[in-house]
């Protein structure tokens, strides 16, 4: 018996509850039944995303939603500052060069947080930025970037900032009215602990005013349109009915558990699994702002695309490889949504059997008491 | 109790094999066993477009691979005649002109289909219409286009021609590569059988030679990107994981019953419910050209959205209004995917109950009668 582990940055675990709500027979979207289920996932989504603003729904993957940030708040010509501090980041100055946005990039190392003194330097320095994009945790590293005070810097330079939360949203706190961050997106296979395919959206009053004069081209990811509809619990288009209905599972099982619980346990595993990597001999490959969202470990002298592969095909533990310039020298450890203390301490416990296989020398058990031990006094 | 039965032009009924294949537990996207599946997949729509071309998938609803068609066939400024006869016609020509498409539009009747010499009229004064767009049903009226006469038109005036098969592919045949059609694209919510949220495109010769110099601004949509990626059974962005082994499920119950008989079953229970639908004493709404995707009937003195909602909410058979110009003047009733003829049957059952009851005059059981006399027949 080979029991499957998903512990991937996304696809994450769907817990059963939501597999189940989403195996039900299928309804209409345009319905007295449908409307009262939006009106639902509508008021679950304000909370989760801390605003008063609507947060638009999109059947696509986050990606479309990153998108539609770039061709809501600009228009061609426009200039904006791009935040690549892995692939990601990248992500952001793509869509923007595909739009006719130019994309004025600040690299910052993989594996390291940007910095806002580097931020100011840049908006400083070059005339008429209008958005400033980046992501709050950089998936492909297991950064966290400096949101609050990336939000400062913006407005303090006239520009507005919108947040990649795909792997924040839901994964730690991320106040949008409070801190002001203009828009924030977030997609539904990693923390919201749903299949891929639904993209989520809030503008902030900042970004509405943009969206007013925008002129990049627009249809299927028209936020105008969608804002309008989701105020009378509708859609422009088919809402993806099963995927909505799986929304309204996970945002209650979420609130059942309590946000800040579920931000607590994040972090509570995150640093469970920091300490196990330290206790085995390894280091994190973003050691200085690291995200609960997922962990980034550094390979070391062995190949990171083999221990994924015997995690997942002995093990039958699923973790990440590394992406691009990091591919086969890192490996992502997951800590988002349908994730416990024992799929923890299992999957160090894999990886331990699977490093000391490979010929990596450390203590077997260090790992796993390391974490233990965090995960007792958390 | 009030069993439900969802009788509408999409979302429709989604098969128990296909609800329970999306339950089981979500794997990774980037992985040998998923890859797997996307080759299955890939195999089997091929065979369902009738095209050695690559189907191309995307999380989206079917209006995204409507964008994606203009987005990737035209450059702004390039001309393009949408044929208008209904609210998807309408559709392609707001997706054209949102993106600087100039849309020559030919209305046509609501409830007719459009004439290929009307077409041809079109192209011969007109200059430079570099691409045709249609259905191949107009849902909101039930009519069928003649596609196959369409494309030798389009070709004959060196056009390229775009088929929204939303409610075409699965439902009849529309074999692409036969007949030629240059682009063709669905949506998971029809014929498919499964939830909204995927959507299908594929692009003859013509067509890839068009998206070599294509200019307006793509990113998420972007077909060459997507079409590199599927050949090696992977996708640019996160794929919609659940929906696709949905899609796997489904395309097997459709060939294990046979394609040919699959659209046979289609046609069938079209030509009952008009027979039904004569009888009880109704007017069909596209009498010359009717799909046999839907039917759409003319609810004459009565109100449709009343006759809707009653069906709904009183008899638990859910079926669909009019929209836009139609709304409250017609009501639809789907053939597509999972139904079978006693779903036919007891759909005219509740639909002569509810009109008996407002007042039409027609003799209760006529409409049975018909509608089971075609099924025997057939």
């Amino acid at each position: 018996m080979l029991k499957q582990y998903l512990m991937t940055p996304g696809p994450t675990m769907v817990p059963e509850r939501v597999l189940l709500a989403m195996a039900r027979p299928i309804i209409h979207h345009r319905t007295p039944a449908y409307s009262a289920i939006l009106e639902e996932v509508r008021g679950l989504l304000k909370e989760l995303f801390g605003t008063q603003q609507e947060v638009l729904i999109f059947a696509s993957t986050g990606t479309g939603a990153m998108v539609a940030s770039v061709c809501n708040l600009l228009s061609p010509g426009d200039r904006a500052l791009c935040i690549r501090a892995g692939k990601f980041g990248e992500r952001w100055s793509e869509i923007c060069e595909a739009h006719g946005v130019e994309a004025v990039n600040l690299d910052v190392e993989w594996g390291c947080a940007v910095a806002p003194g580097d931020v100011e330097a840049v908006l400083s320095k070059e005339k008429n930025i209008k958005a400033i994009f980046t992501q709050a945790t950089e998936t492909s590293t297991g950064v966290k970037h400096p949101i609050k005070e990336l939000v400062e810097v913006a407005h303090k330079h006239d520009a507005v900032i919108a947040v990649d939360g795909i792997t924040g949203v839901g994964v730690f706190d991320l106040p949008m009215d409070e801190w002001g961050i203009d828009a924030l997106l977030t997609g539904s296979q990693k923390a919201l602990m749903l299949p891929p395919g639904l993209a989520l959206l809030s503008f902030g009053d900042r970004a509405w005013k943009l969206a007013e004069s925008s002129k990049c081209p627009k249809f299927y990811f028209d936020c105008r349109k969608e804002n309008k509809k989701i105020k009378d619990n509708s859609s422009a288009y088919t809402s993806p009915v099963s995927l909505v209905i799986g929304l309204k599972e996970s945002l209650t099982i979420m609130k059942e558990e309590g946000f800040d619980k579920v931000y607590g346990r994040h972090d509570l595993l995150a640093r469970a699994t920091r300490a196990a990597v330290g206790a085995i001999g390894l280091d994190l490959y973003a050691p200085d702002s690291p995200s609960p969202a997922l962990t980034a470990v550094k390979s070391g002298s062995m190949d990171g695309q083999k221990i994924v592969g015997t995690m997942r095909d002995v093990r039958g533990v699923a973790i990440a490889g590394g992406q691009a310039q990091a591919k086969g020298k890192i490996f992502r450890i997951s800590h988002m949504g349908y994730v416990d203390r024992w799929n923890t301490v299992m999957t160090i416990a894999a990886l331990e059997q699977t490093i000391k296989e490979m010929g990596h020398s450390f203590e077997m058990g260090a790992g796993m008491k390391a974490a233990l031990e965090v995960i007792s006094g958390g």
